[in-house]
């Protein structure tokens, strides 16, 4: 039996807990909020964040303790909001065990400093890169949490680490891939959140799928090519975590980046949007994010730079789509 | 001014007439149903194929006399049902001027031959390679109708010839691009539809977008080893006829692939999906076409073979996905 520890227990920490307690685990969640550690604990249930279970698996606890949940890891797997990962993290940087391996689900670039999450965890918790894990994948929380069929691709840079995590999290319903590609792995998982933006947006102006398609595909060369130009192969962006979660995220009403550009497509401002949503979509800052490193690797970046016009001055979804698509006649 | 002719009135060749119209052409639809041509000539409408249409432009007329229809055409684009074209086309073979560049907008194998579109016009038309082009892409025609913003490729093995089509069809909504790689378009345009019924199955049985995204993403890359073997290239698959068209084929509802898949998943046997759809989808014998070819290539065919045990052993959605799914933890 392996002993696993999920730091947070948000819909993707308590929906991937469950598929490595299926797995056969023995699996610790922790959270800083008493109230989730109380329900999972006391009721297997997690009602704050994935009320559509009923009833989590039996060989799967909470703690509040920082020091208990790590102290038996055999793997910790990281489930924290992005931006607050290097805070909470460094508090465990004394605690986890020198062999554990390390495994983010988190998706994002860290805001004050555009470091992607390989960089923000290994830092935070002075980890070696052979001990470090990314998982990405077209993984909507709540059809994991319903154990409907998905797939996902294990990274790390040492494949036989990859092996490891990917067969404690492999079930019926969710199949794992490797790979060595951790760099794509985290650059997918980030920068689709702003092709999402700009579909969420020709979606609520009315348009449907012909143009959803055209933004997607082009989207998906300009990652592309920032991922190959950044060091990433190309053939992660080609697989799940590239086209599938793009079109898994593009797809589903659900994905926050989406509903916000939805909102800015039917006419509401940035403000209006981030009001709507209570709080800005993670695909606006990284549009930012995405522009820069397009500059500083020297390749264009056609469609974040058409949504930076966007959110910074407030051009229509039609501009939007003409500075995408107005140029000459080119090949692919 | 340019003249063109297109040959078929359907929904996709009408919406395309439209685009050419829009571009400043001067088109002249020919139609076997008379009913069409003196709806098209008189009314300025095709109610019988694209009804949402109000009125097609002015510089858009209709003929049902073949020798008229292409006399002093300089660009003649055919739109008839795939397995109707050889025979449709032979009477044209000694109508069509020597100079007259022939596009295909037609996606489908020639079930009697297994052959390509672009290999059935040439044969039909004598035509030599350069005069021969293919335009795909995800271009969903009610879309395309309504004028929504579109991308689209057109090849041709003379980029040049592929660079005037495309300059005929290019207006403010609807966007070419070019590329040499026809046999690309014409195995993405026909393949997708193996995947299209199989997400379709997917959706059918009440999974969501991460299934879909699954079976997209490992159905693309089964599509582009294939096309690579065959001589394709494979940015052609990572493109808008391969991805986007398959991306927007699955996320439409509109499709008749996906509409038969979706019949199976909820449990119609194939017969009663065939009365259902009132004929079986072009995807039914193209499974069995993609099989063949992966043999022939020597290329695996997972999903392919797949959806064969389900069209004809009957399978279930939960015995393909575990057939497509149950293997080995493997690198993508």
């Amino acid at each position: 039996m392996t002993n696993i520890t999920v730091l947070g227990a948000g819909a993707w920490g308590t929906a991937f807990g469950q598929v490595l307690a299926d797995a056969g685990n023995i699996v610790t969640m922790w959270a800083i909020e008493p109230e989730i550690v109380t329900d999972i604990h006391e009721h297997h249930r997690n009602s704050y964040r994935l009320p559509s279970v009923e009833q989590l698996p039996a060989n799967m606890d909470a703690t509040g303790d920082r020091a208990q949940a790590v102290a038996n890891a055999d793997i910790i797997v990281v489930a924290i909001a992005a931006q607050f990962a290097r805070l909470a993290l460094t508090e465990f940087k004394d605690l986890i065990p020198s062999t554990a391996l390390v495994v983010s689900l988190m998706k994002g670039i860290e805001r004050t400093t555009g470091k992607r999450m390989d960089e923000v965890v290994r830092e935070s918790l002075n980890l070696p890169a052979e001990r470090f894990v990314a998982i990405s994948g077209p993984n909507l929380s709540k059809q994991v949490a319903d154990r409907q069929p998905a797939a996902t691709v294990v990274g790390c840079a040492d494949i036989a680490n990859a092996r490891t995590v990917a067969k404690a999290c492999e079930t019926k319903y969710f199949k794992p891939f490797v790979t060595t590609d951790v760099i794509g792995l985290e650059m997918c998982g980030s920068l689709k959140n702003v092709v999402a933006l700009a579909v969420g947006m020709a979606r609520g102006a009315g348009y449907g799928e012909n143009t959803a398609a055209m933004i997607e595909t082009r989207g998906l060369a300009e990652l592309t090519a920032l991922g190959k130009a950044a060091g990433a192969d190309p053939k992660t962006f080609a697989g799940l975590a590239g086209v599938g979660d793009l079109v898994a995220t593009c797809g589903s009403p659900l994905s926050r980046n989406y509903t916000f550009g939805a909102n800015l497509g039917k006419g509401l401002s940035v403000e209006e949007a981030t009001k709507a949503s209570n709080g800005v979509a993670e695909g606006v800052p990284t549009t930012g994010a995405v522009v820069a490193l397009g500059r500083q690797l020297g390749v264009p970046t056609p469609l974040a730079s058409a949504m930076s016009d966007v959110l910074d001055k407030g051009i229509s979804c039609a501009d939007m789509l003409a500075e995408l698509f107005g140029g000459a006649i080119t090949e692919e």
